[in-house]
């Protein structure tokens, strides 16, 4: 069944002061890696991930789970589990140019946030789910996934909350055992919430102008 | 250089406020295929493309290129490479499981809205960049393009404007070429943008609950 669809029209005025006003918004968010310990509002925390879960996904597969860990012992357990990876990671595994690249970033094996801020949010994508017994793909569940973390990086910044769009490589069936995940739960970001410490920084990067990103025709 | 960073905070009432406005804003999204011919103001789709642009993305390498296409010409060719190409994937490449899962949505290998729509936006991703002569990797390109693909597609909702999140399979590299755009560019995504035709249907989906995604521990 198919039903009618359509969207409130605002006249091209409001558009556009609508549109710079998104803009101006979303270019207030910065990666934090440095957070205080106050708290999160949990109900503000479901009705951002109700947000991600709105995202578009291959054929309606809605091939996300996104775990919240306020638990503080969970959350030094994760944080032991990412540090030992990390520090093989860029001990041996990223190399010379990776390392190069991030150097103005001045990101460690360290990850102090995963502790400090009142909470994480892990996010899997699952490549497949059972229906009846029945296994079925998720198409393009990986791009699916990261455009739901797109439209959930707006609804937290959107409430003045900051994160950290982190990939932390090869820890994700630990962390998937530590939290009793199904097997077929990979796990894609983990996103530490809260607030900037107020001695927070970040590094000075700059992006790039619209005419380095984008052409008309 | 790192530099100092902080946010507004709001209240909890008002973080609760902003939380669930934004939720529904962004719940009243829907991938929409059937679109009116009415004009797309130009100046709010580079405030959305910039909005895009401040996604995150590894090591900060801003792997995405944004090409939007108003030439009529050009969408008539790029209907014609899309629906040659999507004939053979819907009767040879996507398999029965496929086409079960998407028999709901209703898709044939038919895209009227690459001509209807006012313009397209096709969304580029790049494995690799090259500063001073030598070749740098993006680390990871597609889930940075995701996302920002994500924040886009707020964005787009935000000013009153649809799309719909598609993936032209085997269709990057000929839409390049007629574009004139570098090798190194592949494409990732292609939204049709512009207003809901009076008629425009959608499949009659739903949404997971919040209970069925996240989990609070
Ligand atoms: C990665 C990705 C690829 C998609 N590819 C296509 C596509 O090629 N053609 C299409 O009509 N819809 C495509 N869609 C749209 C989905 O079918 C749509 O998001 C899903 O049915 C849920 O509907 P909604 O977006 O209205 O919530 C895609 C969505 C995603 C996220
Ligand atoms: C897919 C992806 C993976 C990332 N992985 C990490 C990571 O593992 N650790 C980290 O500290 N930052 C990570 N980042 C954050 C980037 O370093 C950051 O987005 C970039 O430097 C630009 O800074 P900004 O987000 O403040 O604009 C990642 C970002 C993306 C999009």
């Amino acid at each position: 069944v198919h039903i009618p669809f359509s969207l409130p029209r605002f006249e091209p005025e409001e558009m556009k002061k609508r549109a710079r006003d998104f803009y101006e918004l979303v270019n207030k968010r910065r990666s934090c890696r440095f957070f205080s310990p106050d708290p999160v509002p949990r109900d503000v925390l479901e009705q951002c991930i109700l947000a991600a879960g709105t995202s578009p996904s291959g054929a309606h597969t809605e091939p996300w789970q996104f775990v919240v860990v306020y638990n503080k012992e969970d959350r030094l357990a994760i944080r032991e589990i990412v540090e030992d990876e990390e520090k093989v990671n860029y001990e041996r595994r990223m190399g010379k140019n990776w390392l190069q690249d991030l150097a103005k970033i001045k990101t460690t094996f360290v990850k102090e946030y995963i502790s400090d801020a009142d909470c994480i949010i892990l996010v899997f994508k699952s490549p497949f789910h059972y229906k009846n017994g029945v296994k079925h793909n998720n198409w393009y569940y990986e791009a699916s996934v990261s455009i739901s973390v797109g439209i959930l990086l707006c609804a937290l910044n959107n409430v003045g909350l900051v994160t950290v769009t982190s990939t932390p490589m090869n820890c994700g069936p630990a962390i998937r055992r530590l939290l009793g995940r199904p097997e077929h739960e990979k796990l894609a970001f983990l996103l530490p919430v809260g607030y900037p410490a107020n001695s927070a920084t970040v590094p000075d990067l700059h992006r790039k102008p619209l005419d380095k990103i984008c052409t008309f025709i």
